[in-house]
């Protein structure tokens, strides 16, 4: 099945992407490398933000890492045109807001890693780190950056 | 000499490794070079949580990333069969777990730095970034993840 | 304009560079990648400690940013012998030493992000992720680590 049908199946429809309004940019490639900008938790088009262990249950923090990896594929096929291009899915770090003793942040970040799976299949499956930091630009409560291959 | 006989000489046996439970893998290829998911901190098997500057001393913090430098071979040792297939240990993050005013994460680091160069020799000589992180997955004390080419 | 008339224009001179202490490097290559270890902001000559959210303003933040920024650019010209070789400046990581409550760590790292561009135009547009840390080796402000294709 395509990439595409399988984002219909999921019932994904990928979100319009924004360019940073800042000096750098969301895809930077180096011969079949794509370095893709750390994405910050949104919901209905707003920062998702609170702290894991505070505001947001591993629940809440998985689908919002789930939601960052939709706004992931969308930032790559607006580079790639096409979605088949994808080679495989090389490495992904996430980063969860968290309190200072939350330790489920692998948890959070299962969110992420099931759905490249789900969509990518044996291309989806990646090398990753998760951890908990101090805070995330705008209050997020996640951000995930990816190294993808074409 | 051979790699394995540097293991042995400095007393280090290769612990088994184990596969992630979750939709991740351990080593991802990409052309040359692997990127190795971050492995957290294991005494005898078993996480070994804390935080540096509270529970853990910096001379602890040292040999877990030491301890984890071992784990980290490991796995590149099943990923690849043979050590001697490695090229260069080109980069490693290292994120330590501890309080806000705790500052000797380039200290616990070297622990994994300077026994990736004892096995490696020249080879090992790496790029690194360490720093403090607010928490790691089930509490771990340290988790460092690993760029190597092959 | 070359790169180092660029510079000059600025008004930049770059610092000596230094070789870490212990058992790592400050640049790394691999193929036609670089990958230049995680710097700490410095002012003439000293870390420049503190934390954003605290003693630090995202002013001052945003100028230490800026300062280790130059420094990466020493190392660079340290390692090429001549800038005129970078490429592409490709990715980079940027961690910001803040409280808890803290959210604007993509400003402070503008002023990376901005020098970069202003000295390699459209090769310094890269791919990046900034967030708070807990703390930072010597209780550095801010640390980056940057990826250069040559």
């Amino acid at each position: 099945m395509s990439i595409e049908n399988k984002l219909k199946d999921l019932g994904i429809i990928l979100p319009a992407t924004a360019n940073p309004a800042a000096a750098y940019v969301m895809v930077s490639q180096s011969g079949s490398l794509l370095f893709i900008s750390g994405h910050i938790a949104k919901r209905q088009g707003a920062v998702w933000a609170g702290k894991l262990g505070q505001e947001l249950t591993t629940e809440q923090g998985k689908e919002a890492a789930k939601l960052i990896a939709v706004d992931l594929i969308a930032t790559l096929k607006s580079h790639l045109g096409d979605l088949e291009k994808v080679k495989k899915i090389v490495k992904v770090m996430s980063l969860v807001n968290c309190t200072n003793d939350y330790t489920e942040q692998h948890i959070v970040t299962n969110g992420c890693s099931e759905l490249l799976v789900e969509v990518f299949g044996e291309k989806g499956k990646h090398a990753r780190s998760a951890f908990g930091v101090a805070q995330i630009p705008l209050g997020a409560c996640v951000e995930i950056e990816m190294i993808v291959e074409v």
